[in-house]
């Protein structure tokens, strides 16, 4: 059995989630909080970054996001979540790049800072200018996504894809921070509603970090 | 004809033109300052960033290096940079992306800016305390190294793969860039030396960015 070392709010894991469900690969959650550089995690991946999946009978140790997308995308034939020509695949790998890249760290990273480490860890209020910083570039991130969404059928072309699972990670995470004004972003709230209803993201969605809550319409189809 | 578009101390850059030597893809340089945010160079890739190949007769874009990396390592067979069993495929991504990640960010990207950037963009000296914690940085890196190379023979295991070619590409700039001292990390010296005799390398060692010169050492076979 695959144990997922992870926390509700790391989108990289849930990006990992998403893959794992579409693809109905079963697996044991194991909580790990990176910022706590637990030696035995530490030993386990020096990076000391969540996700790392483990599975102890076979001897095999998977880390970083990616690494693990493309072991199952090579491992388990259903539902191909980089499907298509090479080419296809050049597109559907730069889009899942630039949502853990730049998504990441100029909207969910300052936004996971700033409202959860800052109040588990450091026990202190954020930094209104930096979260105000962060959803101003997120609304820049989504007039780029509506653009995408107005011009294909799915993220990255007529497939659905591992774009659509890494833009859901990393949005899901946003939203749960407070960080997305849905409002002027048709597109991407028609996408991400139909996101909201898909098996694979459903438990996600259900699931809370402790301390910190969700604003009410984190988990509503219809938002 | 393939065009790739880079300049000569992106190491993003440099990993993809490993990867085309090693395999023999031809292609033609294209000089890109992704600091200059030029208008038909964003319209081509929106994220900005070298670096990105171009296959106008075939109508392809290729935009972010690893996904250039998997589409060349997809649709040429020789010399397979990516090898061995899907635990081992997983173990080369985690390198690449340590490399491509944490070493970059700690290490290249800081020299890259203080070195190059503030030089040719700003016209200011570099800051003396932000060297010298990326050269803190690297060593601790070079460490790690180390004991990978001293308990493999290659970066990440058997066999020569595109964890060797992006760990070249992130140490030959912040080599270039006088952050790296080889003294003490004998391991790692020594397959660096092999890699500075290998013909996918030597027209790499040999190129210079202008305003900026590396330290003598730098392409020397024995240093
Ligand atoms: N490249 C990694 C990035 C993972 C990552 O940044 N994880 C965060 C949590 S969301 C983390 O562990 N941060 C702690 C750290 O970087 O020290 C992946 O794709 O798995
Ligand atoms: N994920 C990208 C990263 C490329 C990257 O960061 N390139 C640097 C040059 S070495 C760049 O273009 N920086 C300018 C910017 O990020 O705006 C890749 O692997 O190709």
């Amino acid at each position: 059995m695959w144990q997922l070392f992870q926390f509700p709010l790391c989108p990289f894991s849930r990006k990992v989630r998403l893959l794992l469900g579409e693809k109905g690969v079963g697996y044991e959650l194991v909580r790990e909080s990176p910022w706590a550089r637990r030696d035995e995690f530490l030993d386990m991946n020096p990076a000391g970054q969540t996700p790392v999946m483990v599975d102890r009978a076979a001897g095999v140790t998977l880390i970083d996001s990616n690494a693990i997308c493309e072991y199952f995308e090579e491992t388990i034939e259903k539902s191909p979540m980089i499907p298509g020509s090479a080419a296809d695949r050049a597109e559907v790998r730069r889009l899942v790049a630039w949502f853990d890249q730049i998504l990441y760290r100029e909207v969910v990273a300052p936004l996971l800072y700033e409202r959860m480490e800052k109040r588990i860890v450091h026990r202190l209020p954020p930094d209104a200018k930096v979260l105000r910083e962060a959803m101003k570039l997120a609304n820049t991130h989504l007039d780029y996504i509506d653009y995408l969404i107005d011009y294909r059928r799915w993220m990255a072309g007529p497939l659905f894809s591992l774009a659509d699972l890494a833009a859901t990670a990393h949005l899901s995470v946003a939203d749960y921070l407070g960080g997305i004004d849905w409002r002027g972003h048709e597109p991407t709230r028609l996408w991400y509603a139909g996101q909201k209803s898909r098996p694979s993201f459903r438990p996600l969605l259900s699931e809370r970090m402790e301390v910190v809550s969700p604003p009410d319409h984190y988990d509503k189809p219809d938002f």
